[in-house]
């Protein structure tokens, strides 16, 4: 069990298959995000019918509700949400420092108030991995602190913390059915980066996450980062950059030897009426789509774009029915999930080099315009 | 084109096809509302996965939003929504009458204010159906008037005016590939009833509506109404019973020699959180289903039944993901399309009669329960 067999390279670049008890898992790979057990307005047959092999469920959302211990005893997440494929949680960390009020921070862990009730609870290294057994997601992550990404001082402390804990979370876990992936941190600073990546990697886990970027830091800063961290990382381990992102960046994080990605990206921009094409972003509340008798993306072979119209989804926009954003996320998931298909196809072939220009000339400007609405 | 043949009868239950210029249509049937060009919340595919023949949309919205001519550009109602089976539009005059502001009615039409940004605009029979050919269904209604069923003076007055808007909706008609529908009225006064039925199926029409039915008046005035008006109009076309209605009342109506339904009750109970279920209807909020291992319901196909606990879908309720109206609403189409379904094979196959008391014990206390939210 997890282990992990590379295919073929091309450059720093990757094609492997990472064993879970759930099936086998062909990387590079992008994780649609369900967040509360569900990706966001579509059914797991949908979600299959999309091509996704791995989705990512949020610990903290799942521990405030419907409760982990809840989870289990309805037969762990993959009976509960019918994701009968590879689960990933992440351990909650990010979360707490993002949506929970009134955290406080020790050595031991975070105490912090629930965003939904004002409820107060703490989480430790044990407490997110006794939580992540409960719901028994194939890789599990270490309890981690991301913090600003530039201030070096903090960003120090908080990298220790997320050493310490990691020793931690490797302690805690019981369970020998889950993967549980350290994660490095380090913000923008190399040397940093570099202390992590040697710390984490040093761990006996199947797998690490890159953490902390994409969290306000630039292009050109998270591109060193990884071309530092995963020439440090060994080879034989699956790479998960956490929480990354638009296609550019996967295409960015691919050639640098990232295997995991998972981004709200893809669903978040269709609840804001936006979808991925070959001509940038678009925004499908336009009025100029009104007429509109194309598909959202000409080249694209969704449900979506082989069957409805511009005009019918900015239809569906202005009348509020929610079928928009169910058709805008089926788009948005396969233009990312057929991305990295294409991808690992050409790493596999030996044409990902040669293929490489016209990706990211096709991506690029997009992925700006599209960061904005994130 | 518009032949209807009867396969089966079973007292005054009838089985039969009605042929349309999409698809042969098997009878009795039940429609789900597809309000704005969507059935909410479902993607075409999923409708046609529930066994769906005949979706029906409101003439009324689709005239205010996207437009009935923007719809013929885009090459009609068919394509715009993808729905490549028949679609019945209504005349857009129970809309106008329930939705619409300060309307003013004459004998020549009705003026109304948009409940969407209170622009005037004005129906008559012959704009009806204009508006109809743009959108281009395959089952049109004629323009009508339904008033409050207990007021004689005012029904009789709204009876006249439907029978003279009727002729004029037969006169107005172009399009040779849409079967315009007569609608018959008269509350709940059997005279009236009778004049009406007997004056609509004077109409060369090749199909009848019953209207104004389920709209206050008590359930054994329906059934008078539909035992008055099943016996005068002719055996040999479909006959359509608008807006109606639970589990019960098809049954109800099925036995009384109605051929077609609709009603948006399937998908408004889904967005109130309840489903229909052989044990009563369920509100799937409730706290007593969080650790409810069973499906909505025990001996039902649907998908959602297939694979998801209650638990699951008020932990989705409760976390305010919009799959929840998704699960709902394919589990209370599929009770209805299957419930029709099931009649119709006993028809055929001659155990109608003997399964009846069964069917009614099953969903008459359900029926009654869910009327309340309706």
């Amino acid at each position: 069990m997890f282990e992990f067999h590379l295919s073929a390279r091309s450059g720093r670049a990757r094609a492997g298959v990472f064993t879970t008890p759930h099936g086998d898992l062909p990387t590079p790979v992008f994780a649609p995000v369900g967040t509360q057990a569900a990706v966001k307005t579509l059914t797991p047959a949908q979600v299959e019918e999309l091509g996704a092999t791995l989705v990512l469920a949020n610990t903290y959302h799942l521990y405030l509700r419907p409760g982990d211990e809840l989870i289990r005893e309805l037969g762990g997440l993959h009976t509960f949400m019918q994701w009968p494929h590879p689960i990933l949680t992440d351990s909650g960390g990010f979360q707490v420092f993002s949506l929970a009020d009134t955290r406080k921070i020790d050595d031991d862990g975070v105490t912090f108030k629930s965003h939904i009730d004002g409820s107060t609870h703490r989480f430790t290294p044990e407490k997110s991995i006794q939580i992540q057994e409960n719901l028994g997601a194939d890789i599990i992550m270490a309890f981690d602190e991301c913090a600003d990404p530039h201030d070096r001082t903090y960003i120090e402390k908080a990298m220790q913390r997320t050493h310490a804990w990691a020793e931690r979370c490797v302690q805690a876990k019981k369970r020998g059915d889950q993967a549980l992936f350290g994660i490095l941190q380090g913000g923008v600073f190399p040397e940093l980066r570099t202390a992590s990546a040697k710390f984490i990697s040093s761990l006996p886990c199947p797998g690490f996450a890159i953490g902390g970027l994409s969290v306000g830091e630039t292009k050109a800063e998270m591109h060193a980062m990884l071309d530092i961290v995963t020439s440090i990382l060994p080879e034989d381990k699956p790479r998960y950059l956490m929480g990354v992102g638009t296609p550019e960046d996967l295409i960015e994080g691919v050639r640098r030897g990232v295997d995991i990605f998972d981004c709200v990206l893809p669903t978040r921009l269709a609840r804001h009426h936006a979808a991925f094409s070959s001509e940038g972003r678009l925004n499908l509340m336009n009025a100029a789509f009104a007429r509109d008798k194309r598909p959202i993306d000409e080249t694209c072979a969704c449900y979506t774009c082989q069957a409805f119209t511009r005009a019918y989804i900015r239809h569906l926009i202005a009348a509020k029915e929610l079928l928009a954003g169910t058709l805008l996320s089926i788009h948005n998931l396969h233009t990312m999930i057929n991305l990295m298909k294409d991808i690992r196809a050409a790493i596999v072939d030996g044409t990902f080099e040669s293929r490489l220009p016209d990706w990211l000339e096709q991506w690029k400007g997009n992925a700006q315009k599209i960061r904005r609405i994130l």
